[in-house]
């Protein structure tokens, strides 16, 4: 089997710059480090309106078992969110009502997980935010290792621990922890270039002269026509 | 490639004929016109409990690509709905805030796309209705053409410009342009019908007797046994 | 064609375990019973909230056809719940506001169907509640015979008629009739000892200590190392 | 957890029944039955060209755990087909060429399995066939207990133990032991009447007319017409 | 319920322009005509190594009923091929052999279908080729009417009678009757240039140099680093 | 966008080890390393039969768009696998006959791709390997950069150049560069250790026996009965 290993300590983004990541959202965030590191559209919130980020405390759990889910829990710090990669496709109900009220009792902000959680009615009125695969009461065992704090893949993104993870109604997307402040900055500029643009499009004027795309569709060979009889 | 069009004049329904249909919803529509033109089930509103209809202008785009929705919104009329087919299956989010307030700004009614959407807890607040296949923060690029306003396939389902879109949290429905007050009528007289159904279902009585289904189900050859043990 | 019956008579387990079940709620259930019996994780209530248990009045039917529905509501007593397995995949809308009115009518409880229903806003309103694999207008006809109250398979559990169905937000359980006090009182132990877990929890003891986990952790061979650069 | 359990001896159909069965394949039988009992279809060979039938030797393993596999070869006689249902959604591979040599010399003749295999190209050269849900590499443990010779649900179908598993690359049926008999007549009498039907249809003779279709359509209600242009 | 009608006679595209683009297949087929009407990806032939073209009759069937196959069987002429669109998903089983010595004995030329068919072995056997989205033994019932020869979507591709389906090991295209001509002429010359192409990649030319692709490689920003380390 | 970068020069393992684990297949290698690395069971091979491996050239690619395939070709060394990551779900076909030709010229072993590929019949008649989640004859543009030779994930596994990836028709597995001498050891006496025991089963020696599981199997409290009527 993997060599089951729990790794202590890990280096974490600046708290400054996580706290900005969490208010400006996944899609902005996204955009702004070049489009990568998000997670498959198969990542939905337990429950919506929740937008936050943390320091990821990985987890490589086996199917059907969420022991490590236990051992990750004792070395987050308050702040961190727990993400866990599972070895081989799970909708097991991982993660219920106790293990959040350990996490809350933790300082732990959220879960994510490549798998399914249970008792989301709790969950929701607990507060405890999680992002999931599945919803399902199927239960897990705690009979096998895995890791904590190892590089995992989840959701197909790559998650190394300390990354920073940004999450919300359109999913979630993983910062690495060394580009997290130049990540922000760009997000930052993005945002204030947004709000200059929704204002014009509001008043009316249109996306293809507010980003002056007439002449490169012409170019690109676009042809308008009055109506659908003339293309006969 | 496909020779890229935008046609910039539809036909469009009778606004009384499509104001009407739009009271209905999408499932007595469906049944009115022959259980056709429905869209295919993973097609779903990103917020709940709205229902409306609107004339359909068409977007044929690429695989992460929204550069024609840019070129749709312009050729749209106030009360138009948005209509997005893909020419591959894609979960791209192609549509957020800033497209979406220009579709405000512009009356467009709503969006209905066979892929992804992001901004959704944006597009809630501002009160734009979505129908998608995914929500998914992925952004797309404007490399590519596609066409605005040729008949496409969305969803399952065939789209011509000027058809009327009819959605709600049932789904979505397509109903011709030129059958559109036809099944209005029809649809109407459905729903008039059902007034009395429900009063008398809801007083207990059932449905066997006020469809008359006994007599067939006999003739069929449905056979009732007093328990499970007569069976053996 | 499979010889089409439909059983007037069904046993049912106590009421008040029954009661009892409804409370508890599907995740406890699942585990007291030794983590059988559940639904796919597909099945998702059509709204959230609802928490409840009946006993299961089952329906066989055809792919695209939802006669069997109408014949297996005048079967029901007060308090049962509606299961249908269909004989092939099916997304269809079998079921919507006017069967919803016919057995509200009849005191029955909730719909568990393995396919789809429409309505959805409708059923929400009248309070009655569904568990689905899809949400879809498509309608269904009338033209071949199933089977009522004999044992089916739904959503890959097999229900026998009579069997306790307990649903809420985190799927449907069948609890067979013959252990449902027994499942009731080993959910009512497990529940019990939960408040007392969870409050240790909340106050931030860790559960490798309140579940004793660290000795099985060690002997499993699991290593704590400080940082990720001592793995190399 | 649940009762774990493994149960020695199982009653089967008879051998030449079992034998009938497995010369008529899937389709034939499962309209002989009244189209009943198939399992999903997703099931699919690992290789194509194989039909068969045999008793069904029952698993219900949890998931990314193979141990009770081992369990039930021991438990099996010659002419078996192992049956693996597991207690939630699972693609591990369960099962490879070490677990197929010793089916073969304990003269066991297929499994089927809700789950992935492995080693399938040795499985190919041996000659030990296998219809399952998923291909797929990865390991499974040896270390939470199941049940051997329970009724089961593999892939949407109920199986008990000693119930006749017929499959050929059309997918896999299940016929109950009690009525295997009866089954296999009516499986033999359908057959036989297609020796004729298939004779005349290669003639050339029309189904509407072999089926005596032409007046129930007419009475439904079908419309022909010359041209596309007669419906404008 | 929808319009149940049969139409007779369809126009066709010239056999000679048929043949020639049952000779290209269906990957140069889709780029000649601007890639556009590929069905989608789920459709999967049969059995591999057939490459084939032929005039579309069309079928709108329902959910797990065939009624409308035996119809359209007798609108065909030799060298078309049937195309099935469902109403709703289905993966049953449509079609078999005795459907495939029908086919055969009219002289048609293959069937396309967006659900499942059965009897595989013998479809094999026979040489009657199919694309479709399942294999399952799941027979259909013949009470519900549908349409042939109507437009029709089709695993998301629109198909009106006597387009020209194209179809091999790579999936199915939809080839509008009216262009049939000019796609043929335009899948030529790419087929003629293709040539060429492969014997100078064959010989080790880079595909770099011969789309002469390195200038706008470094246009768009393309960055050649010597090492990974050469990014940190 | 993603900071686009080709990287010319990547470390290699050496090559005997690379051979070795070519030989030894997907599962022996997946256990031996500890039963990580493994990509998701939904990618085949496009023909069955072959096993090999190889050093990663790895590609991120965007989704529609097969522009960084042609940079990587360049930069592969004989012998090397190229594998190739989407920024999004994509079944288009990112590959055909002409790359495979220009594959071949240069060495290269075989292509692993998250999406899908087309002219399949062509990569099976010149011997080119694929593996792919999809055949499907969409094209692809060449719009928008990517990488080639960073780290990337595809289909669930982290793939760094250099990793030897080992493929057959059980799937593929990643081995780290780093640990490929150690992983070929470990497989290597796994599979010495699985002759001797094939031997015993093929023998009729019961796993039980061979594993020594029946005192682990009576520990964990699986009880034997003679008959399922004594569970009642």
């Amino acid at each position: 089997m993997m060599k089951p290993v729990a790794v202590r300590n890990i280096p974490r983004a600046e708290q400054r710059v996580i706290d900005d990541l969490g208010q400006m959202g996944v899609a902005t965030v996204h955009e702004a480090q070049g489009r990568v590191g998000l997670m498959a559209p198969y990542m939905r919130p337990v429950y919506s309106g929740v937008r936050l980020a943390g320091s990821a405390v990985t987890i490589l759990a086996q199917p059907g078992d969420n022991w490590m889910v236990h051992v990750a829990i004792e070395l987050c710090k308050p702040g961190d969110v727990l993400v866990c990669g599972i070895t081989a496709d799970s909708t097991d109900g991982y993660f219920g009502d106790l293990l959040a009220s350990s996490c809350l009792a933790r300082g732990i902000k959220a879960l994510i997980i490549d798998a399914g959680v249970r008792d989301v009615r709790d969950l929701k009125e607990m507060g405890f935010p999680v992002w999931s695969k599945a919803i399902h009461a199927k239960g897990t065992v705690k009979e096998t290792l895995g890791c904590v704090n190892v590089p995992i893949v989840c959701a197909g993104a790559l998650v190394t621990p300390g990354d920073v993870i940004v999450a919300d109604d359109d999913g979630v997307c993983v910062v690495q922890r060394q580009s997290a402040a130049v990540v922000r900055d760009k997000a930052k500029a993005r945002e204030d270039a947004e709000v200059a643009k929704r204002v014009k499009l509001q008043a009316g004027e249109m996306g293809l002269d507010l980003y002056k795309m007439r002449e490169r569709l012409q170019q690109a060979g676009l042809v308008y026509v009055d109506s659908l009889d003339d293309l006969k």
